[in-house]
């Protein structure tokens, strides 16, 4: 009876304690996103990296200023350690405005074409490239046709974007084979260019660009993302006049790799300094633009998370780093180089949080994968409800995938995607498409959950 | 023995059917949200209400027209019954463009004030009113100064709606005091007319109208709101010369009650058509904008309710009715017709939803009181997770407000309401604010939330 007398006690006490300490972490999380609200401080900063700096692609100077832009202001932050990491990234340049137009045609040789060169491509210099048009939905679809239909042709991939998937990630991912291996499956069959349609569920006038790759030892053909406004033009005409051709310039090209940096500020743990947590977002952005949800957004918010952390006096028990990732884009070597580095030094990296999906309104903060256990972190989701927010399994980032093999849970912030891809990666993916109170809250979701990783462990 | 495995049998029979039903409903609502993604009717036709149509107080010619346009769209979906209900609605006009300046000062005679009247306001007339500015935070502050300080003045209500509540509405209805009884308050003082600051947490150039209420048997002064860039600054102003003075010029005015209408559209219960459950929004707006967050969106959600029920062949059990309300914004007389003539007929209205806080990302139905029991449909919150949508205590909304005292359980769509004070109430209410998959994602969790009532009951 003793016995589970003192069980008992020993039960409520630690209820008791447990309870007590929920509290005070739902009094600070409030507090977290009341200073979040009412001190915009990333808001601030992502008005200067996007109007003052703007498009930043690796390798650009606007990339350089970018890297002391985020450098100075971590400087401002009484950090214990700021430093930048040295990484060699590609250089790809867009060049001369591109231009599109429908040839060999009497009805639509003066139709409309907004296209932009897809990142990482070869252009087509001087001369351009002009061929008939083969429209497919897929590779496969073009595969099945096989070389006698594709040799010597440009390759239309009309992948639509689906409306109906609830995520439209779900839809981009499936829409966006086109773009990211269109160009190399179609050399093989020796196509001689490739449009794409933009990524985008809406119909609109802004080609949206993104990188493709190359598969090793096929011949690289220049590639291009057309408006979808105007691919939905350019399937009409073709159904009319199957036999038009098609003419585009593009003048970008990959030039020799270049120096550039990762940027990074460092809170030290006060217990176990060893344990490291990261929080990042990529500092790159494509050229078209200002980078301002891609991932502008997720670089302040980053930020941000170790402003809060000085501004409310939360000595974190572990260490908290910052990470500014370059060149996520069109090659992830700073990624690669953070998780490199890490090994080299054989750091703990415990846990790792990426904000890259626009500064929209949080919804969920997505932690681990299938062979993780992540139920600690998962039971603080109660923590979260008063701001609509929801810890769920799985998470991840394009820049901390590296540092999977380390062991390290991945998390990735997951905010409202509804209006992500009308801005990805075009002229529209400026500082006026962010609403204040939306970043805000996303930078406070990520402070919040990092607070309690900080303090609790995984 | 033999009843235990009875009661067992039976229990898990029961389980299963249970199951089985949860199955079939979330078959059910995952087609009801492809559906309403991927034919984003609500969208198109408000397009039609924001664009042909436009900003339609009650009274107006735009009114009728909003009357006749949604009357039309009814009449093709195949509904029961389409029918209207006349209501006597106050027919306030604004009149000319209001005009405001600072007088009596030499620095700040030439500052930009931009405002306009609130609605149901008295106008000053070609005259004008003009007068030394006493500005005050709250009501509360203008009755400790005492007639005294207040007589022959304009009170300036500088309340400021704070970015830091989590909830909007929280610094919503905290800062709107000033507006909706400020006038009343300052007449009894003695003050000669008012200016409000915005209610928005921008700081920006649009002033913001929305409704005062006039005490009985006090006299009636002009209001006026005044862009939130413009309140900083005059009361900037007021601190560097407390004797300027201000004037301002409207030439809004009340005229005759007039006759409008609720426009109502039916779909019978196949069971208890006795049983009726309302959806609506209001279809009046203000005269600045297009009204297409408030609220042509929750009047082009609700009938998009209706339009998934055909499409997807749901009878319901219990009888749908799409209300589009009159009179919201200054009257309320829609609502108070709607729920006097169930009265007058005895119908059973069991439930009631209005959308009216934007077209946003839905992010919770708010049901009931706490004096209703709402549990069953609580329990349906799992449903909803798909969707990132929660089954909240606690809901609403102006137009439905008189249907409680018949016993009436009221609920409300609950948007993302962040953007929400950006637009309301001003010229940048139009349709482009509004984002198709955040509409018809709202039209889609109120169809999926009225699938269940009407089949289950509540």
């Amino acid at each position: 009876m003793k016995r589970i007398f003192t069980f008992v006690c020993l039960v409520l006490c630690l209820h008791g304690a447990c309870a007590q300490s929920a509290n005070k972490d739902s009094l600070i999380i409030r507090q977290i996103y009341e200073t979040a609200l009412s001190e915009p401080k990333a808001y601030e900063w992502l008005e200067y990296l996007c109007k003052k700096i703007g498009g930043r692609l690796a390798g650009s100077p606007e990339a350089s200023a970018a890297v002391e832009f985020t450098r100075q202001i971590m400087d401002t932050l009484g950090l214990d350690r700021v430093y930048v990491q040295e990484v060699k990234v590609p250089h790809w340049v867009r060049g001369r405005q591109e231009k599109a137009r429908i040839t060999h045609s009497q009805r639509f040789s003066n139709m409309p074409l907004r296209v932009c060169a897809l990142g990482n491509s070869v252009g087509t210099g001087e001369q351009g490239v002009e061929g008939n048009v083969i429209e497919v939905k897929s590779i496969k679809e073009m595969i099945a046709l096989g070389k006698g239909a594709v040799a010597g042709k440009i390759v239309f991939f009309n992948m639509v974007m689906e409306n109906r998937h609830i995520n439209p990630f779900t839809a981009y991912s499936i829409a966006g084979e086109g773009r990211r291996n269109g160009a190399s499956e179609a050399s093989k069959l020796g196509a001689v260019g490739v449009v794409v349609r933009s990524l985008t569920t809406k119909i609109d006038e802004f080609p949206h660009t993104g990188s493709l790759r190359y598969a090793l030892n096929v011949g690289q053909i220049p590639a291009i993302a057309l408006a979808t406004v105007d691919a939905e033009a350019l399937s009409k005409a073709l159904k009319i006049e199957p036999n038009l051709k098609f003419y585009f310039e593009t003048h970008c090209k990959m030039l020799p790799e270049i120096t550039s940096y990762n940027v990074i500020g460092e809170l030290k743990g006060t217990e176990k300094p060893e344990e490291i947590i990261s929080v990042g977002g990529h500092l790159d952005s494509w050229d078209l633009g200002e980078g301002a949800h891609d991932d502008g957004a997720g670089c302040m918010q980053s930020i941000e998370v170790a402003r809060i952390f000085k501004k409310l006096n939360i000595k974190p028990k572990r260490t908290l780093r910052v990470v500014m990732f370059m060149n996520e884009e069109n090659g992830l070597k700073g990624g690669l180089k953070y998780a490199s580095e890490a090994q080299i030094l054989k750091e703990k990296h415990i846990l790792a949080l990426e904000s890259d999906a626009g500064g929209f309104t949080p919804q969920s903060i997505g932690i681990g994968d299938e062979e993780q256990n992540v139920t600690k972190m998962l039971a603080w989701s109660k923590l979260f409800e008063p701001y609509h927010v929801t810890l769920v399994r799985n998470g991840g980032g394009a820049d901390i995938t590296p540092l999977r093999p380390l062991g390290t849970v991945l998390a990735g912030l997951r905010p409202d995607a509804n209006r992500y891809f009308d801005y990805h990666h075009t002229t529209q993916d400026v500082f006026e498409a962010v609403n204040m109170r939306e970043l805000q809250l996303g930078a406070a979701t990520m402070t919040a959950f990092l607070y309690l990783v900080a303090m609790e462990g995984i």
